[in-house]
């Protein structure tokens, strides 16, 4: 990182508002998924990876893991977690990912849900990642679909005719690694954008194997609730992987 | 399968003529990123499904494999292939990988340039696969990247401006797995669209070891030769996977 877009009051502000919503991304397709993807926790030592507001550590507890250590680089997002998912068995820290450290093999479960692609060396994050996994411990993260990230772009990504329908998706740039600046709430929110081959091999190169890849698909039940959320079926918003070590 | 369109004369005509082009796909990128994964093939048993006119069966026996068996669904491709690239220890066959049999573990390296998207039942195709390879046996495969294949249409993908410019490259469909009738060389080509999550995911149900995922980019040597292949740095036209059994 350490991009810390979340500290930012407006932004934080207009966040906080989008995820308040009963039918956001993040409760109809992102959480669903990762969910799906998750061992048994019981008795599992699980390091959650951009924790945010906290919901994904609590469930974690609610679902009998012994203990969730809870990364997060906003101090914002942080102060709401303490507050509404306060838990002695979680342990919220005001910490990017590339300056945490941990022994060998502490954990036995370890996520991250849309924060990696706020990573600006995700060769080292994976490296520390595959160092602070038990052996057969799970790794499983959400990003932004490399075909959403790939266009050098501020502007929509969607393409339309002059009655404001979608026409298609514009990809561009896909090759090129890197910083990418967009326009998400605020303008200026920096992300980097990585290949599928780059996401999938760096894990392989670091000794994870690859357990799964999941390209979510919004449920009948999600569209109805929001029926914009139907154009995922035209590109995949958010790529995830799930390895082992 | 079964799709013979290199038994349509004209299509076979033209597939020739661009094939016999010193600057072509296949020569600066996708040959290249199928020989740079293989294993040393010294005394190796290689199966090579869709092996068209036997080139890449030849490089084999080449570069010390011990037999190479060559399947092909088209007659044209094949005579040309016991014309051009014929010897004792390539067995060239009339065959779909889905009417083939083999014993289990017969095959050391399993390989496919540009095939298996011609494929219907692709889960039934990777699971004779994983069959007839050895353990610590390797598949490599290439199939047309899920973002070239992914919209219905029968027109170019790329989105151009007035002056004839590329803009960008057109995503569309993605989820909508299946049939895609495209014009290439001739009109009614058919393939199947499969997402990245499927194509890989059915490789480890099968039992096999994700290895590798490579989307190919052109050399600066491939670029000076043909020029227009720098869009390849735009979206990739190929999408390659290694796995192990």
């Amino acid at each position: 990182m350490k991009q810390n877009i979340y500290d930012n009051p407006i932004f934080f502000h207009h966040y906080k508002t989008l995820r308040q919503k009963a039918s956001n991304y993040n409760r109809l397709l992102e959480q669903p998924t990762m969910k799906a993807l998750l061992p048994p926790l019981t008795n599992l030592q699980v390091l959650d990876i951009g924790c945010g507001m906290g919901n994904f550590a609590k469930y974690c507890i609610d679902h009998q893991a012994k203990h969730v250590t809870a990364l997060d680089v906003s101090s914002n997002m942080l102060s709401v977690a303490k507050q509404e998912h306060a838990h002695s068995q979680i342990d919220y820290q005001l910490q990017a990912i590339e300056d945490y450290e941990a022994p060998s093999a502490s954990f036995d479960c370890i996520t991250s849900s849309l924060s990696l692609h706020y990573v600006k060396d995700f060769d080292a994050v994976i490296g520390q990642i595959a160092h602070m996994l038990r052996p057969n411990g799970v790794f499983i993260f959400s990003v932004e679909h490399p075909i959403a990230t790939a266009r050098h772009t501020t502007d929509d990504n969607w393409v339309y005719d002059d009655n404001h329908q979608r026409l298609h998706y514009a990809v561009d740039h896909y090759q090129e690694e890197g910083l990418r600046e967009q326009t998400w709430l605020v303008d200026g929110v920096v992300k980097y954008h990585r290949t599928i081959a780059t996401l999938v091999n760096t894990l392989i190169t670091h000794g994870l194997t690859i357990d799964k890849i999941v390209e979510p698909i919004p449920s009948t039940a999600a569209i109805q609730q929001l029926p914009s959320i139907e154009k995922e079926l035209r590109r995949p918003s958010f790529l995830f992987i799930k390895a082992k070590k």
